[in-house]
């Protein structure tokens, strides 16, 4: 394909470059630029050349033809064609004699009468022009000829005007004309009297309070009424009912609109048998209404189930719903039967396979979509209409079950009755999409007013209550119409929604959760009640006062906190397993609206749970701590010496460095927890977002984790939501206990035990005062009487304690026992509290003056020394009157936190194993932070739908709550041992 | 609406419940079901009832309609009509002596001839049946007529063979049939020679592997041929031109198949001048190739660029692609001038927003998905045709640029040449989007063999280089045709793409990438070598040895890795910022492919800078390390007492408890850093995801963090997610080195100075040697003599030292500095290796027996107290022979990190006032610790697009590595400090 001509330059104009390319000869810079033109844009004399897109002359007496692609030959001229020339014809003006140029256009005739615009014969109406013999040879003058319009040749003119042709058959009962007293409709000739003209062809937009008067019902709805009753037409019948749904299937009581003569003709045939034994249905006429019986809807809604059964998995497994749609056009013909699954009832283009996600049975669905209103108005020219049915298959003898259908912008007697209670439901059938023509106000060819675009269709899947089978009720079919004013239709847009939703009655599953609240929350106001008195014994103090009220709500809302939490979790998993694990259909998702008590349940759940975990951390960081130092000065106690005459001799003083150490490991033992909370947030957002654990809390019934991307996604549900991220955080936080626990502590590290260990080595006691008359003990003194001692006597003494060469450090002898719970008489406590009172209350006043906490006055150290000295006194049954005896625990002291007896002469030592002294930190309330943080972090992702935003705010209240427990434990232990804030790092 | 008659009982199946409903006295428990039928189910004498859709009968001698929806007579009988009557119509037997019903059906009549099936008249072939008269009357008897083809009637019968009308043009020369010698082909009659009849109407399926004979080309190729060449007929060129598009551009030198006619004709009119002055399109025809000189698609596509200005912001803000095509059907009708955009390149079902995007400049646009081959075969009857050009815009001058088209199917000679280099394309135009009808081998109503569908369309952008005004080269529109056999329709599905992609000449910006790797790569070794330099000194090693050389190599991935890591991010930030930000386009994003490249460098870095990153992790964790306890027994020390008779007795041991603490306080300190990484991760996480950081590494040109799910979501760039990410995480990353450094550590705590003065306060001083002949000294001296005392005692000092009543705690006196920078004498390390190794060495063996390390023998002990006493005096300058100075360190020295003098004979302090010992901990590596974060969390999102991904791997290395790092760093130091690792808690 080499190339031609040289190229002209002047058109160059963006020729910046000259490339000469020796090969060609050929200057190769060209733009290929062409200027735009298109048929319209041509002159009268041009038609455009399709080749070269550009507008080319006619030829001589030629002019552009309608379509502008070709020239045809001006009026007078006939048309000549040459065979083997370049020009395809030619026109050659016919001659004086012959002036009229045949419809053809090929030869030139003489008219018996006048010549129309485009120069052919004209024949007056009722006439045709003859312009060739049978034979077709041209006469030399065309003639007008009458058709014969009486039996038996019931003949008319065709729409020509060349031929005669039969008639109409309404027409041809006396003669091809409607003469009156007939009356002559849309077509047809009706027997006079046989249907008032009196009819109202207007359609009313509520929507936008007005109606107008359709061209379509103008030229349609009387001759559909009359032909529908007279002549009992079924295609007349069928428009008759549309023009009903294109008003909405509205009317009053006696009315001349669309509705009103369709209901007229339905009365009227009464008396004939109904059609397919539905009463409702009458013979010819297509069916519109349901009866109007009060109550009927929700008999017909609920009645019976479909004697169809859904299945999830299985080898029965049934999930397809298939409806099947009788599709008529807006002139009442029958056009198909149409599955129901393409995009027939869904206006929004999407993928098939995505579509066909609406019609798998309990995949919710739903599809939004803004369409433009102008290319709903090339697209939809003329309204279709559906009548739907579900089919339930069955082979030869396949049923068909109609589905009624709720048009919401229906009124009776002007009350949009659709949008109330069931009870007052008018269910309808026959439903259209998009309606542009009965907006045309002067001609069926003029641009719509108004169009009514369906923008909303939902179908709504019932199940039968206790089922267990699959079966549901017959679905409803819910329409909501938009009227839309045109405007400016290219700009103009419409949000349309299509929508299939799956319902079951939830009073049962909420009667239920409401008994397991009942109960649950009688058993936990029980158990607060126990509480509280424990509470009471533990502060030993006996008055029922306002405190005491306080405490049991505390209490309360912890123990309300946890059923709230017992019975949401237990519900959420209850819906995640039931639902997406069942074979046959036996329980559907609640829909949204339903969600609400439950939503109200998990903020329930979260607000005690908060109120329950500040009032723990409040009590942990005002708790008492006392560090008995066991370390006597060592002069004094130096084994070997002889001791006439060093008493007099200053004792070298005893190292505060392992009080520090306790204290230091002490204050970093406060936030530790059982579990890593980071990790936990890292693993749950790694099942949760990564593995696709999300794709669980869909509303389909599958369990798969990886969607494709294209796959239709459905909404989801937020019980599932929850049950999924509550049972996924607390599983993960049992693992990690568990891991920890069992694992971890065993093998790696227990910071627990090595607090307890470092105590015993270092000769100190630790005591807590957790309540009043209660706290924990653990037992420190160095079975090496010493600890203050220098590298190699302290690796000795652990070799020795390590080869069983010394005593045991139980506080018993012979026990390894520790860690004691401790029930403290009110005596000592009295004591303790005068020896606190001096060690902290002169405190308070120089912290005052200067914030600095190493201003401690030298009472307060006496006071120190003192504590130290009466408490390891104490322990070592040096004080008559607080003497104490250690015990174990009764089991069911264990099991509901309660001592039985009451320490009144002498305080009681439980043994504790368990290190239950860990109630006072983080570690020991694991339970209570792992549900806080898991309702937290469900309740901002309901309210966000995000898990990531979750996690990120979970953790951030996490370090918030350790940063302020970690400075406030700090505090107080500054405050209660005298170890300065420095040594605490 | 009443209901009518009761129900029949025995069709209720599913009749569970019985309601009486007295208010109507009808049983309300009614299914409502019916059975399926369609108008084909009915039998020959029924009819579809579209009102009841049911099969009703029909009358007398009557039979279904072949639409089956009504009832029409039998053959034989004539229609017969009566008017008000419920029966439309009845049939009537015709008599014997007119036994032919005429053709409305409404007469009988006498026939020339014999009947037909139908029993109509009968005429021979070229007659027309005439039955009625010109005013309508029947005749008895329907006569047969001849046309008269001759001139000037030139008539034939029309098609129902009742008229005589006339003939097409082409016939009209002589008589209106073809007699030979002239040709009939196509409803048209060629003069004899005028076109050789020999055509191949094949068309060839490449991909199949076979070529079918289609009843289309057999119908259509000669006549459209001929038609074009010697009635020059538009379109029959058009024709033409369709199938040679449809045989896909192909042809090999002379052949007769569609495009070799094709060609034969363009070069038949090459002495005609060329359309709109393009060489390549000749008159008539349509313009289906480019030339075929070498190397011209390079021209055309790069050569001149269009006079058009994109920008994406600001005033002259223009984004719109606009596309124009021009389009054809099949048998060459130009249809309409159609605007791109909608779907009519675009296949896939798409919202028409999401599909507008495709067409706005800069957003890269990939839309794929599976279509049925059913529903193809249903929508796509006949192809459409499409010469897309591009809209320049201009008013009433509005131009129009052809665009090319790469038909990647081309076969030139059995070469697929298109899918080669450009040097080789053949560009060429006309495309059409799906195929049905050349696959059709028999008739054209039979179901196709084959279908060709454009499975994949791309139009691909090219920007200038250099521009700054947004200019671009002609877009070129490549498509790919897929060749389906049709096996099982229904089930058969096919992917299909149409895509949008920009481009532009990355080699400018490879180059500069590439030298800035050089430069810096270059400063990267020189600095290495400095590094090495500064190594060799500090290890006392003149020798370059292969150890020198590792070291090198070590020192130089670090450098090296920071090199890639600042190129790649820079030009991440680049292309973030350039591209995003433009306002004329003048830079594009690189395509995926041109991406490789840049995900080396990424993995470079990153390799590197693991390798770096380990080796500091492995030098951290040996360390030597020892805490000189200054502390005295005090006995001795005390300062009241008389030294008298106490020489004899033993001294009270100075308390392993300060060391203890000094030790777990290190421990500590080891993986502290200076940012917090979890709070990293999680704001990384929350910028990226929750305020939707991530769209912007989306490839279009906007910079909105919000967009709609329902808007079209272009794919991600690889460059600019890690630019993202890598500039986010860096950012967040120093933010937060500043907010620790400027605001924690003033306002809250320390930890490194905590640690200094932890120190002090104890007595107790740390020497590090990082290198075998250089480390760090933390001078802890206490500055009251004693720190092995009581809380009082304590108290007082602190509060002595806050009053400023005792000396300073630097190691000169009256100074402050309490860290320095050592250069130690070779004389000392040999000194300080010979008592380590008795710390050390006795210390393996028995570590084999017992793993527990507190099997300390003697021996060690004593070496401990050796080491402590011996580096001790060291500090005190009672080793003349290991003396020391102390001095400041040049701004140069401490710029490149390298000592100028050797400390030959005395080691020298550098006053190091900015804690450098942390160099040694996790602390005082942030930078590598940061990047290497980076870089982990950046390839792990490049290999798996997503960033929560890579956030939680990013948590698990750190926490991995802080293990590794804890539980080695807790290992040497109880090797290197004696301390018990129970004590490291």
């Amino acid at each position: 394909m080499a190339t031609g001509t040289p190229l002209v330059l002047d058109r160059q104009m963006f020729c910046f470059t000259l490339f000469y390319v020796i090969h060609t000869h050929l200057f190769h810079c060209q733009q290929f630029l062409i200027p735009f033109k298109d048929p319209s844009g041509c002159g009268v004399n041009e038609f455009f050349d399709i080749s070269s897109l550009s507008c080319a002359k006619c030829g001589a007496n030629q002019r552009k033809s309608s379509s502008g692609l070709s020239c045809i030959c001006q009026t007078g001229y006939k048309t000549k064609h040459f065979s083997s020339n370049k020009v395809p014809f030619t026109c050659e003006q016919c001659p004086p004699d012959k002036p009229a140029v045949t419809k053809d256009g090929f030869g030139c005739i003489r008219c018996p009468g006048r010549l129309d615009d485009n120069g052919n014969c004209q024949c007056p109406s009722g006439n045709i022009l003859v312009e060739r013999d049978i034979n077709g040879t041209f006469f030399d003058e065309a003639s007008c000829e009458a058709c014969i319009g009486d039996s038996p040749a019931f003949t008319a003119p065709n729409s020509n005007g060349d031929r005669c042709e039969r008639c109409q058959a309404t027409f041809s009962n006396t003669f091809c004309t409607c003469q009156s007293p007939n009356v002559q409709a849309g077509g047809l000739c009706f027997p006079p009297g046989s249907f008032s003209t009196n009819v109202n062809p207007s359609v009313s937009y509520a929507q936008l309070a007005f109606s107008i008067q359709s061209a379509w019902f103008v030229e349609n709805l009387y001759s559909s009424a009359a032909a529908c009753l007279v002549f009992s037409n079924l295609t007349a019948c069928q428009a008759l009912g549309n023009m009903c749904v294109m008003n909405m299937h509205s009317f009053t009581g006696l009315s001349t609109d669309a509705c009103g003569l369709f209901n007229t003709i339905s009365r009227s045939k009464a008396a004939l048998s109904s059609v397919q034994d539905i009463s409702y249905w009458r013979a010819n006429l297509p069916w519109l209404y349901y009866g109007d019986e009060p109550g009927l809807a929700g008999q017909v809604l609920q009645n019976k189930p479909v004697p169809l059964s859904f299945s999830f998995r299985g080898t029965k497994k049934n999930t397809d719903i298939q409806l099947l749609a009788a599709v008529y056009n807006v002139r009442g013909d029958f056009l198909r039967w149409d599955p129901i699954g393409g995009n027939n009832l869904q206006l929004c283009p999407e993928q098939a396979f995505k579509q066909a996600a609406a019609f798998s049975f309990g995949t919710t669905y739903q599809e939004t979509c803004e369409l433009s209103v102008a290319e709903l108005l090339t697209t939809h020219p003329e309204p279709l209409f559906y009548d739907v049915f579900m089919d339930l298959g069955g082979g030869d003898n396949r049923k068909l079950l109609p589905l009624p259908t709720l048009v919401q912008n229906q009124q009776y007697n002007g009350q949009f009755i659709n949008q109330g209670s069931m009870q007052n439901w008018y269910l309808s059938r026959r439903i259209f999409l998009v309606d542009t023509l009965s907006g045309r106000e002067k001609t069926l060819s003029s641009l719509p007013k108004v169009i009514r675009v369906a923008t909303s269709i939902k179908i709504r899947f019932q199940l039968v209550p206790r089922t267990q089978e699959g079966q549901i009720y017959p679905p409803l079919v819910s329409v909501s119409y938009t009227d839309v004013l045109i405007k400016e239709a290219n700009s103009q847009t419409l949000p349309v929604t299509f929508s299939v939703e799956y319902e079951m009655d939830q009073s049962e599953a909420r009667t239920k959760t409401d008994t397991a609240l009942g109960v649950l929350g009688g058993l936990a106001a029980l158990y607060s009640i126990l509480k509280t008195v424990s509470w009471k014994r533990r502060i030993a103090s006996p008055l029922i006062d306002m405190e005491t009220m306080l405490k049991f709500l505390l209490f309360y809302a912890g123990d309300l906190a946890n059923v709230f939490f017992a019975v949401t979790v237990g519900t959420g998993l209850y819906w995640l397993i039931f639902y997406k694990a069942q074979q046959f259909v036996s329980v559907l998702l609640p829909l949204p609206a339903q969600e609400e008590q439950f939503e109200t349940y998990i903020g329930c759940a979260f607000a005690l749970k908060a109120v329950q975990f500040l009032n723990k951390l409040i009590l942990q960081v005002t708790v008492d701590v006392f560090l008995i130092d066991w370390e006597r000065p060592r002069s004094k106690a130096s084994r070997t010496v002889p001791a006439t005459k060093e008493t007099k001799q200053e004792p070298s003083p005893v190292s505060i460095w392992r009080t520090y150490f306790v204290a230091n490991e002490w204050n970093e033992l406060q936030t530790v927890r059982k579990i890593s909370p980071t990790f936990q947030i890292m693993a749950v957002l790694f099942f949760l977002e990564v593995l696709g654990f999300s794709n669980l809390a869909l509303r389909d019934p599958w369990s798969t984790l990886e969607r494709s991307p294209a796959a239709y996604t459905p909404p989801y549900s937020l019980i599932l939501r929850y049950g999924l991220a509550a049972t996924l955080w607390i599983c993960i936080g049992l693992l990690q206990v568990i891991f920890f626990t069992v694992f971890y502590e065993h093998f790696v590290e227990d910071k627990i035990r090595q607090f307890v260990d470092l105590c015993s080595v270092s000769n100190i006691s630790v005591l807590l005062f957790s309540h009043r008359c209660f706290g924990y003990y653990i037992h420190g003194r160095s079975v090496h009487g010493h600890a203050d001692t220098n590298m190699e006597e302290m690796n000795n003494n652990l070799k020795r304690e390590r080869e069983s060469l010394c005593g045991q450090r139980g506080l018993l002898s012979n026990t390894d026992i520790q860690t004691f719970q401790v029930s403290f008489t009110n005596r000592l406590r009295l004591q303790y509290d005068r020896i606190q009172d001096s060690l902290s209350r002169r405190n308070r006043p120089s912290r005052l003056i200067d914030a600095s906490a190493a201003n401690l006055s030298e009472l307060q150290f006496k006071a120190y020394n003192t504590m130290n000295h009466f408490l390891a006194s104490v322990i070592d049954h040096a004080h008559p009157e607080m003497d104490y005896i250690v015990k174990d625990k009764l089991t069911l002291e264990r099991v509901i936190g309660m001592e039985f007896l009451e320490p009144i002469d002498k305080s009681i030592f439980y043994n504790d194993e368990r290190h239950s002294f860990s109630d006072v930190l983080f570690y020991g309330n694991e339970a209570t932070l792992l549900i806080f943080d898991t309702l937290f972090f469900c309740v901002v992702d309901l309210g966000s739908q995000n898990f990531v935003l979750a996690a990120v705010l979970t953790y951030l209240q996490q370090a918030m709550f350790r940063f302020i427990r970690n400075t406030l434990g700090r505090r107080n232990l500054v405050n209660k041992t005298l170890v300065d804030q420095r040594f605490l790092i």
